[in-house]
């Protein structure tokens, strides 16, 4: 399962070279992982009331082809690894058929103190598993 | 030669956690980088009309410790690797002698085309080289 | 003549209450005036590098119902006063016939000095005036 | 009883034209709510769990003089007006002694229903009267 996030670039997005400024693809990289969550039925206020919390500890990403304004963006996210505590989503991010942005995202579940734990059962989906 | 930035965090760059939000991290660091750029006598205004550009085309960050409201942060950046068009910079962002954030930051130098080039003489300083 | 912008709230433009941010409703209001002049001939590039600048002088905005994520906003922009130098624009950010939030926002056409200056003829477009 | 919160412009603040961008004048105004809040003893995380809130209901801003990037500005805030369950105050952006924003920020205290209530005595200050 690949799940698909749009948007459209605002004006206020850009830089000085009218290209999205880097540290904007990690909003929305973060806006698509939360429509994820949610339409996998991963309700994140419920999950962050039960006492979890989903840290990211990595995020590598490679900038392509810079978005412009009014682009009209697709976030495609799938994970790519899955282990007992953590996780892999690789994101692309799309204009058309381009490529202009991936990032590989690596997660981590974590109780209240901050320790790793696995995902209580309920929010262990398996579309979280490649 | 390590060059070093500092900041205090700011109360609206929390997230639901009341760490700082995982994009705003590339802000900090994008804002070290000019000041590095800056002190070691490249200034991007000039670097801008005399038609090159500086592109960020990859960037690895490693979200170890999260920073919280009112922290005083320093971000240490360096060269770490050296190409004829392009380099690295590694970017610890410390509070006290703790390690938050780690990143390695790619950047090409390019023409006004787009296409990589290399840096004009009058702007390839000594310190971009590790 | 009014014009319409519309966009869809993002989940990170939410604060602590799950209502978008204070400061993110301005940005809002500034991609929509963008949107405005491009769509009745002002291209603010070719005015930039004309020599000429719009600054916003003031903004006085209520708030009266919070956006929320994935709502989606349509911002009404006209203008509501004219004078040689300047102007006011009322914005209204509505989610289907609610109003959000109303904004008056004042304007100043300067050159490069900063000093008022009347918009020259080929920017001066009708719909500027009410 | 004036307020004072200091902070350093930050190079991303600026917009195309070397200026802070408007809206990220009500991030700095918001920090400095927030500080003036906590030094009068108001814990907004104990406020907010007690079931209150502090919603702002209207911002008036006028822009007089750009900040720009490294420039050390401090925000002077200090209550103007007082009613039963809501107030106004006054923030002033300074360089200096260059006054460079001015704002008026009326604020209501509702409950979490968003009814409008008074403060509960223990959250409400002599600092919060004019």
């Amino acid at each position: 399962m690949i799940h698909r996030y749009t948007l459209k670039v605002r004006s206020y997005e850009l830089d000085g070279n009218n290209h999205v400024n880097n540290a904007n693809y990690l909003n929305y990289l973060e806006a698509a992982r939360i429509s994820f969550l949610e339409d996998i039925g991963i309700n994140y206020k419920a999950f962050f009331i039960g006492g979890y919390r989903l840290f990211v500890t990595k995020i590598c990403i490679s900038y392509k082809i810079p978005a412009e304004v009014n682009d009209e963006i697709t976030i495609e996210t799938h994970p790519i690894k899955r282990r007992k505590t953590s996780g892999i989503f690789r994101q692309t991010l799309m204009r058309g058929t381009d490529v202009l942005t991936e990032a590989d995202v690596t997660w981590v579940c974590v109780n209240e103190q901050g320790k790793p734990v696995p995902l209580p059962p309920e929010f262990d989906k398996p579309e979280l598993y490649p």
